[in-house]
């Protein structure tokens, strides 16, 4: 593999549209980076595959975003980041950040009380993956996690302050609110779209969306290994996909708050 | 390939698990055939892919099964049906059946005003197949169709009669209601476990379960072809899945309201 260079993209990867919620935080952050971003929209969503088959589509795209030339790996999809990050890490060379990792740091400097809750799809909830990461940053902190399976296909019906996604969020959100937390993880890339409805219910909770965390983070790690791009010229964009584009582009400009432009389709026999 | 036998198994296939809604209706009316089931639970679900991916697919399952000797096949997945059922009945030599046009065929047999709503994924109700296929049996019909995207997570969430699945119902049904229709086809393998609570709500519509229509149709096929099972012992039941069967067997035997027993992976290289 050849070196990476500054100029070279950031490469984002998740299973389909949310991982957008990132590229979008990333362009606000570091609005001269060049971005190539990968959903694997012909096999979306993750969340209920079993751990063998998300590690196998996991490391196909990896080897994909490393022959565009990435020069550091974001892992954008909690489920990929639960189950494959550590694999990930194994067989790249380049820097790898994953929203899970980001948003555990971010949980553990933001939690005053050490009572933090975790929000997701139920497969990143049964990994335990935050739990863990948290438990390693803080053996202190205390970690009440809670699976919410309806709040994607809600979020992407566009029904982000529905009567029926506040009734789910009550019902889901119950459990998790008897605990004594001060901090919450939403800890799946589609709901910081729920934002605004969550806080109107979470009160003073604080709300930890690893889409900005990891966008620091991101701008951290560059700066430290001379990788940030110097160049400030119009950024390069580029959208691949596994399936035909056009539910991408519908439910993505909601994702990421502007025309998608170019959207290229990569069959799945090329990964 | 071999001639079909009456003792060869009826081959049903679906994109993951709500097929088995109608492996249960075979069951208790053809108590001794046996069934092969296939579910692409490692690609699930098809309802947001494009054509041409659920068409690959479709025919990789589809050969699939012909390597294991079925007698017919019966596409249990009403985005398959809508998208490739044509394309199934090109390429394969057996008799074939579908959900699409097992449910057409019963609405305009229960309709008496010729009024129809038909409820199902987005995939399914924007391709019209429904309405084409109703339209091709009487062009007098007049075919009222409604995408409830989260009925499906509703169902696999185990909400079957919960107030949030009741308030989803309404909000979908709403503009379905106000139509002149007497007859609502439930266009989608997981909606009939929602028959008790929608029953409730539509008052004196009829409503169309196309799990039943087929095994009606097919009991009637294997007759007219001479391939009713003969032999009276215990049905063989298989199930081939592609992911990990964890959870296929939980939501599964729900689905199929018994026990599933073995279930049997395939690797997606293998298709």
């Amino acid at each position: 593999m050849a070196t990476s260079l500054p100029s070279h993209p950031i490469g984002v990867f998740d299973s389909g549209v949310g991982g957008l919620t990132v590229v979008r935080a990333l362009m606000d952050r570091l609005p001269f980076e060049n971005i190539v971003y990968f959903g694997d929209t012909a096999r979306v969503p993750y969340g209920v595959k079993s751990t063998s088959t998300i590690e196998h589509f996991t490391l196909q795209i990896v080897d994909f975003l490393q022959r565009q030339n990435v020069k550091m790996l974001i892992i954008a999809c909690n489920t990929m980041a639960a189950v494959a990050a550590e694999k990930v890490r194994e067989i790249s060379p380049l820097p790898v950040l994953d929203v899970i990792e980001s948003g555990a740091l971010c949980a553990v400097a933001e939690s005053k009380t050490g009572g933090i809750g975790v929000i997701g799809t139920p497969t990143t909830i049964n990994s335990n993956a935050y739990a863990r990461a948290i438990h390693q940053m803080d053996p202190d902190c205390r970690v009440y996690s809670q699976a919410c399976p309806l709040f994607v296909p809600l979020v992407e019906e566009g029904w982000l302050d529905h009567p029926v996604t506040r009734l789910t969020a009550q019902e889901y959100l119950k459990p998790v609110f008897v605990e004594q937390i001060d901090t919450l993880v939403l800890g799946c890339t589609h709901y910081p779209l729920l934002k605004p409805m969550l806080s109107t219910m979470t009160g003073n909770l604080k709300l930890v969306d690893s889409a900005i965390a990891i966008a620091d983070q991101t701008a951290e790690l560059l700066q430290q290994q001379g990788l940030a791009n110097t160049q400030r010229g119009m950024p390069d964009y580029r959208y691949f996909v596994t399936d035909v584009p056009l539910n991408f582009r519908n439910v993505g400009e909601r994702f990421l708050g502007r025309n998608l432009g170019a959207i290229e389709q990569v069959s799945l026999d090329r990964l």
